[in-house]
């Protein structure tokens, strides 16, 4: 449960607007992703974060109480990012194409945001005391995945790819786009050979598998 | 280039024989695993290492100069069991099941060391300056996953799997089956449903489109 917000400050001063708090919150957010991605997660500390965003280490304390907080705005900032792509995506192409072109739009996402995905994924998601959850926690990210599961069940019901749960098919392609997507930005340094054809050949066989 | 290791210490003493000096390592890297496992990377000091191991910090250092070091040690070590036991797969399947086989032993090799998977591929495999590489080192580990070709190769020969360049078709089995183990294994709290069922889908779903 989160409490409520206050509406005024200890000292009686009235509460900024939401629209205020907004833009500082985003401004701590974008500032904490670029230094993440250009010094590394463990690397920065919150009073860089703060001293880049232009606030005060308490003012930045009292919205994030620690970087792993920060980290999972950072997160579902991306989150929302790519499911605006993911949707963009479906709008514009060819109904039979729509899973490949969803499962490609998530590995490009990432391979366009290297650093983000560094920042995000290649540390240690460790929980902080009995209050905290995973960045991915199941229900949230799983539901807004939904149009997975749609362009799964619409190629099923043109007879494109065999029946069977929508939520297992899309299970195993997020298995195979994660993987290249961890190949190719965590481990740079084995030939994967062209990366463009490595995704591809993935997506194609895993499609082709499900048919 | 290595440094050969000198023969006698500055104080003239005999060096200790290259058995001992490979316990003394072994004793070392199983030290830092358990406790990369158990604390995580960064949480984790080189002189709690030390303690643990019952050698001195500068004994240590000598041998692992920075914690990464130690990583890399841990991860030759791991990737070598995991050769030894996909050898062992290659060995006992029977032809026609020895790709799907090898897929499944990589998976499961992972699942079962879950906390050195954590403690190696979740942080970020960040350069330490101009002399240093990544774990992944692009001719080694590929050289030594040769199992994987040659079993794929030889489903090729059977007919089992389309012609094609067995290396191409490996990065994408590759792909599948990091994605598998990111999955179950870092994200824990996402509903992947039966961890069984879905990794034999995927592998089934991408063997299935290379045929």
């Amino acid at each position: 449960m989160k409490t409520p917000s206050p509406k005024t400050t200890r000292r009686g001063r009235p509460a900024r607007s939401d629209q205020q708090a907004e833009a500082s919150r985003s401004l701590i957010v974008e500032s904490a992703r670029k230094l993440f991605a250009a010094e590394g997660y463990e690397g920065v500390s919150m009073r860089k974060i703060a001293a880049i965003a232009q606030c005060s280490p308490a003012a930045l304390y009292t919205l994030f109480p620690n970087k792993r907080q920060l980290l999972r705005g950072i997160w579902e900032e991306l989150f929302f990012e790519l499911l605006v792509q993911m949707d963009g995506v479906y709008a514009s192409a060819a109904a039979q194409d729509r899973v490949e072109a969803i499962c490609l739009a998530f590995v490009d996402f990432w391979l366009q945001r290297q650093d983000d995905y560094r920042a995000i994924f290649m540390i240690e998601d460790r929980l902080q005391g009995e209050q905290d959850s995973y960045f991915v926690d199941s229900a949230q990210v799983m539901q807004r995945m939904a149009i997975f599961r749609r362009s799964i069940s619409e190629a099923q019901a043109r007879g494109e790819l065999r029946a069977g749960d929508p939520v297992e098919m899309q299970n195993v392609l997020l298995c195979g786009v994660q993987g290249i997507a961890l190949n190719l930005i965590g481990m740079p340094e084995v030939s994967w050979g062209d990366p463009d054809k490595l995704k591809r050949a993935t997506i194609h066989a895993l499609i082709t598998g499900l048919r």
